[in-house]
């Protein structure tokens, strides 16, 4: 009788979840980050240097800002299939707290449908709990309300913009 | 017959607008600006070595972190009478893009309807957009919004949260 247990199925080589989430890093501009970043803004392609540029200013920040990606590692060119963002706001109110801003979550268009949006989303949340920020907040349109109380959030206030 | 030119009142020495707005200061931890904070939110009392450590991990941030403050320089004790943050988020979209997040704005209830709020965010905004920032965005309560349209912010979605 075939085993089920996670582990003989590894062994078995029958990889259930072949999707690997991780930070961003800087070979992953050649793997599509800015073009999936286009399905959610206008996004023009940036040179090797100013996406270098960029990286380090949001790595220097340390784990107050914290890009994630999601890959399968067996897929050719190992396209990024999905990325979510969170950066940590200080404050000195609620005695020296910390907010974790969640930003930028897309999923390509091809990937859809596959649960890696909010895997990335509740990541995002666990990595601000640790981090000890006191809550975790994303503005969003009306309609992803119900995708993003999946992940445990709640309708709070209205997003206000000025556009230059 | 009196001048009515702000230059001649200015050095007749009527002085019509005597509140000044600038940048938070070290020194403003005994100017009350935590007691002015926590009529936004909870915020208990900080130690001056808090105090220091997070103003000191802020400061770090440059001019991608900005706390305004609000103070009558002629008043005893020159308490803060109002405040408001701006922080820089950088961006891989829109070419590199920068966002503006307009934080923790709290006039003192005793000197709420003089406009300060306004005066604070409005110069946030230039700031932001002085920073190259293609937007700046908040996030209030639904009772807000004509307060904040009246700096030119438009509403554009809702804001979700989790606490921890």
């Amino acid at each position: 009788m075939a085993s089920t247990s996670p582990e003989s199925a590894a062994a078995a080589g029958e990889i259930k979840d072949p999707i690997h989430i991780r930070r961003l890093e800087l070979s992953d501009n050649e793997r599509g980050f800015v073009a999936l970043l286009s399905q959610l803004s206008a996004c023009p392609d940036l040179t090797a240097s100013e996406f270098a540029t960029r990286f380090g200013e949001l790595a220097a920040q340390g784990d107050d800002h914290v890009i994630l990606v999601a890959e399968d590692p067996s897929a050719p060119e190992r396209r990024i299939l999905a990325t979510g963002c969170l950066f940590v706001e200080r404050k000195f109110l609620r005695g020296g707290g910390k907010v974790g801003h969640v930003e930028d979550v897309v999923v390509d268009a091809a990937a859809r449908g596959s649960g890696l949006g909010l895997r990335i989303v509740r990541h995002l949340v666990e990595i601000a709990r640790d981090a000890g920020c006191y809550k975790v907040i994303l503005d969003c349109t009306p309609e992803l309300r119900a995708y993003y109380a999946k992940c445990g959030f709640v309708e709070k206030g209205v997003q206000m913009a000025v556009y230059f």
